[in-house]
């Protein structure tokens, strides 16, 4: 006998959302920012992830303002920026990995650094202005707060911060809710990765569910 | 000042896997399983997903045999075919997602299923042999089983079913871990996703560490 399960693709987004709003404790979340939340924990899976979640004030508005008005969303990973949904984008925004120029490897060696942060100095032509989401290299984001403590460096509208793991990911998290420089969002602690971030993108793109 | 971390890639990966062999629950693994399981868990960040992680028996030599044979694989999602590190493969393997296939459309229409699940039917011509990996869709895993119940559609060497969320992924993970029509590797539960997904490939690909 075949399987028999829900196949149809609203239905079952609109069951999950319904699930997590069951069953997640939401409650100190703006309306904007638990839309984003309830997104980051489908895609995790994981009721429990909104304890770790963190918005800046003002968040949400900034990081939708700038792509409604066309800016780039710079991610430090394929699978983040493969996972943008593009047609939820509202100004068919560019989304761009660095990770693989030819050059990133040179950059790395130059400053002694993964090639996860080096391919971020290719982001300084058009990062001022853009959205910027970390979803995989604790040192891409430290490289980027690095690179934000020189006034003269180009500066994003907002950063989504949830690089994933055992070494750094706790730190450089803690490193961005500190120094803010820009509105943000971060997962604390050792979860993260691509999947929540490309939830937390997704969300800011449209309020569509 | 600028913050000071760990840049040295290698020495990361080092660091993290000593945490989580420190940390986590291994033992009921064979070798050959804990550095698969070692490298999900690192993936998700989070220590306790090994009391998810079922293996049946034979699947890493099944699935790691297929890819040094040259078998491709067939993932469900874009964020998992990218995921993948090319140069671990053993046989520089086809990693093949189907599912922006200009066909697939009109065949989720024609099927009444989800796109997820009807870009399965376009894996036919090279599915026999092959490494499954279904790291995003509960439809696809149970689309797979239901082709997979007909004698004559050509038999995968090995899957990793690994979809995550709140319908159908639970329920999908019970049924190819009640079905076993190949060996199998599945994170039971609501956990599971990409990232999870693309570190078994990669484990699988290549012990190196």
């Amino acid at each position: 006998m075949p399987y028999d399960y829900e196949k149809d693709g609203a239905a079952i987004y609109r069951q999950s959302f319904a699930t997590i709003r069951a069953e997640a404790d939401l409650a100190r979340f703006a309306p904007d920012e638990e839309q984003i939340a309830v997104r980051m924990i489908h895609a995790a899976g994981m009721v429990g992830l909104e304890s770790h979640i963190r918005f800046s004030p003002g968040f949400v508005q900034v990081a939708r303002a700038a792509l409604e008005s066309g800016a780039p969303i710079f991610c430090d990973a394929h699978m983040v920026s493969e996972g943008v949904t593009r047609p939820r984008l509202p100004a068919e925004n560019d989304v761009i990995c660095t990770l693989r120029d030819p050059a990133v490897p040179g950059l790395a060696q130059e400053l002694g650094n993964t090639r996860s942060a080096a391919a971020l100095e290719l982001w300084r032509p058009r990062l001022q202005g853009a959205l910027v989401a970390i979803g995989n290299a604790p040192t891409a984001l430290f490289h980027l707060l690095n690179m934000l403590q020189d006034p003269d460096c180009p500066r994003p509208a907002a950063i989504i911060g949830c690089p994933v793991g055992f070494v750094g990911a706790v730190e450089s998290k803690a490193a961005l809710w500190a120094d803010q420089p820009v509105p943000c969002c971060v997962v604390e602690g050792r979860l993260g990765g691509s999947a929540i971030t490309v939830a937390a993108i997704n969300a800011i793109a449209s309020r569509a569910e």
